[in-house]
């Protein structure tokens, strides 16, 4: 399937082990890359069998989570409340009972809310309109964007009004000479990146769930993705926001400007908020320059100290080109290799592999980049053997190995996942911990729940997918695993979630990333915004 | 002084205007670089003669500002306060009267505040109990970090007392596979460039102040400088903060992750809040590879709009690379001209100039695509002449050309300065609208008060410096562009301070450039934070 060569005519000391070509792949796409990645939540209340049931038949978020009482505060929707919001809205913007119940469940189906409106605003005035009156009128509302979430954050819990932002889906403009783009929130992430590609722009931030996620929700969980790595967070590239208090109040900061020090940047609190303290209705970002070369790299290694000299020594030979450095142990690649057709480069089989692509301006300066830091890695004995994808095919190919990981870890029955972050240094020590003590406990091997612990992720990020491979989920292995993993990454400051966000099903675990002081404060900004707490109840942050 | 070269024996079309030299300068560094454009502060209260008097005839800061009074909710500083923090701090932490003076200063000797007391806390722990104090007895306080700003925020305006941060100065730990250094907020940022340089990394923020400046400073105030471009705003670069709110809480967020997504994300609202809601007292901070090649080019451009031709050609070329890219007008040329011995490497004048840095991990590579971008940009007749350093010694000559504005500007008389920012398009329209309104005002030219109006600045960051030379100060002339400029930023959404911040002389402009309900929640963040208003009072914000 691969062709190769050898990378130089050099006296490398191990060049019998390098295949490398480095022809160039041109500005090829990953749509679809890593979409699994975005089912890396907790399992705790899977049921493997929901992707079959009817709507109707799933389990209600509020059965779920029997902890949850209706907050008593909150007023039952009546008809004239209904007949309020016809009032004010556009046509077809107001979606009753049967019309509603698609958007009460998410894309998992995991989460099951109970609510019987939903209101399809069209402008930011809609917004204002709606929330002003539910604060009004004490009726609860969950801003709902793509819907692709992890956590449960964009459901109701029980009858929360649904806002959803699909209606506001206009590009508003964009400034090829700066690269600012001006958008609605409702707009589909890959439209956006579609249309800057036709102006040899890219929008600073790519994930799975592109197709159906929307840049206003991107940005209510600060999404962080697949180019992360080489254009940092959204909080260093949105511009500026346009967002609705629940008082109705609108927040006017749609600025373009990379550079403006008048005040508190008061969108950063929105970045990342989950619709807890207002609705984000358009957004402003700061998009790169399209890279016109993307190569893509596979490698063995024999340890996981070798994966980060590797990408000490990336960061050395790739610096400005480097825009992924994903890593996967050798146990996920068992999986892969049994339950794909997904075929590796490189023979024999290595306790680590290291992805790494590349993004450029200049092919052949790319390329020259590429070969350089491959020499010095088979030089200095920190990879042991590696091949570079010749076309886009190839590309894909190697990026399969990779992507094929979620699936293939599910196929033995089901799988307990875990989206962390912790210092480098320590960070696949908990894949190795979590593995002794299912190990300690008797829970692994066969005939035993346990199939085998496995880790990989966005090296350059600090960022691990813990998986445990079941055959069957047990709740012995989930309290093997909880709250252990949780005080794991508590005691070396970690994050316990590192992209997906805390929703419903994170909100109460927030204390093992963020101590006392940290959430009292958190408290009292959502307070300050929200003091009736309207807004997307039950999530985020503990019941203070 | 220049040896140049032509850039390529191509057909070009205009290749006898070309003169290019792309030999390597190496990682040259330029601590002097714009240390004038620190002075770019409205000139309002101006006192040519300020740096000529002893400290104690400089006029007070309360003087130039008769309309602020002191509050009178705030407690006179007596004996017992003394005793107090003498027997809860470090020895030599507290300076009193004389020690004190130097302290109440600005860099500018624009500002001079009446404090005598200056604590200068060790620990956060130090600050914790000196802010718990002061929030009980009602002092008020002025956090002081390397007192290099412009716009008199860190100076006490009565006697509030100054909370010095220079003896918090550790760097505390570095790591150098992730990039991420942890360091106290006292650390002087020149230091920390030269410890991160010894390290292969550069810190991602340079600024004429480096040498006097301090990290915590730098975070405080958002400050921006030459980096911005290519590392981004510390928004997205500052990965943790510890800072202490007023009432003594230490809100410990001094994260290494790049990603977390557990709740709101609080640092932001320390980074650029200038003192007024904690003392930041330590960072941690994303720290890029050094770049091993630096590339400087200075271009001759007939208009603006080919400014705007070259910046996209230069996205499209240097791309990854491109770590700087100035533009000024032949008029500010013609004040370095004059006043200096700054000589430019090509002949005749034009009406606009432009200079490009490139930083990059390959020298070849660089010096490739800056021939590709040079080529391009004369086959396209978007510049008509230009020039390449060969040396670190041409690139400090051509950086001169840049740097010497500022001083030169100033040689008549004095100059009345602006530092904004506004969409791209517009930029310099700024720079003709309010020299053609002073002209029609029959106050430019020779025996008038104005010698010329110009404009410079960073281009990449929308970034402009307007400049109003004068032979004196006069009251017609400030009367004339104020508060014309803020009128024209505010009617195309710029900002009237891009970097320097609000501080004491910006905060009362602020509706400029942000409109009621932001201003609104920007004094409830201050009112949550600072229910006294014991920090830094009188700035930043207008009253409530």
């Amino acid at each position: 399937m691969f062709a190769w060569r050898i990378a130089r005519k050099s006296s490398l000391r191990r060049a019998e082990g390098v295949r490398l070509l480095p022809r160039q792949i041109g500005a090829c796409r990953f749509y679809a890359r890593e979409q699994d990645d975005t089912h890396a939540t907790t399992q705790t209340s899977s049921d493997p069998s929901s992707g079959t049931k009817k709507d109707n038949e799933l389990k209600l978020t509020a059965e779920s989570y029997p902890e949850l009482t209706r907050g008593k505060q909150f007023k039952k929707l009546d008809k004239k409340d209904i007949e309020h919001f016809r009032s004010i809205l556009p046509d077809n913007a107001v979606l009753l009972d049967d019309d509603a119940e698609a958007f009460n469940i998410d894309w998992m189906r995991k989460f099951r809310g109970q609510s019987k409106l939903v209101l399809r605003p069209k402008t930011a005035e809609d917004v204002s309109k709606i929330l002003k009156y539910c604060n009004e009128q004490m009726l609860a509302v969950v801003p709902q964007s793509g819907n692709t979430g992890l956590v449960g954050g964009s459901t109701p819990v029980f009858d929360e009004v649904i806002l959803s932002l699909t209606g506001m889906n206009n590009i508003r403009s964009f400034d090829p000479v700066s690269g600012t783009l001006v958008a609605d929130a409702g707009c589909v992430l890959e439209t956006v990146d579609n249309y800057l590609a036709e102006r040899k722009h890219i929008f600073p931030l790519d994930l799975g769930a592109k197709g159906s996620c929307l840049i206003g929700g991107n940005a209510a969980t600060a999404a962080g993705g697949l180019r992360l790595l080489r254009y940092g967070s959204l909080h260093g590239n949105i511009l500026g926001l346009e967002a609705v208090l629940p008082d109705g109040t609108i927040l006017n900061n749609l600025s373009t400007l990379r550079k403006d020090n008048t005040g508190f940047d008061l969108k950063q609190l929105f970045i990342g908020s989950e619709g807890t303290i207002g609705v984000i209705t358009a957004l402003s970002v700061l998009c790169p320059q399209r890279s016109a070369a993307v190569n893509v790299a596979f490698f063995g290694v024999k340890d996981y100290a070798s994966i980060l000299k590797a990408y000490v020594k990336a960061k050395e030979h790739l610096s400005e080109i480097l825009s992924a450095f994903e890593f996967m142990d050798g146990r996920t690649q068992e999986f892969v290799k049994r339950h794909s057709t997904h075929k590796r480069p490189i023979e024999g089989d290595y306790p680590f592999y290291i992805l790494v692509e590349t993004s450029g301006s200049n092919k052949e300066h790319d390329e020259e980049k590429l070969n350089g830091f491959f020499e010095e890695l088979l030089e200095q004995e920190i990879v042991a053997d590696g091949a570079v994808a010749q076309d886009e095919t190839q590309a894909k190919a190697l990026w399969s190995l990779r992507e094929g990981i979620t699936e293939c870890l599910g196929k033995d029955g089901g799988t307990y996942k875990y989206d962390m972050s912790a210092p480098l240094p320590v960070l696949y020590d908990l894949v190795d911990a979590t593995r002794e003590r299912l190990d300690a406990a008797g829970l692994v091997g066969e005939g035993k729940p346990v199939v085998d612990v496995v880790g990989y992720g966005h090296l350059g990020d600090g960022n691990i997918h813990l998986n445990v491979a079941v055959r069957r989920y047990d709740k012995e292995v989930e309290k093997c695993i909880e709250p252990f993993v949780y005080e794991w990454i508590q005691e070396r400051s970690g994050s316990i979630s590192a992209e997906h966000g805390l929703g419903l099903s994170k909100g109460k675990y927030i204390g093992y990333s963020k101590n006392k002081a940290m959430v009292d404060t958190m408290q009292r900004i959502k307070q300050m915004f929200d003091p009736k707490g309207i807004l997307n109840p039950y999530k985020y942050l503990p019941p203070v």
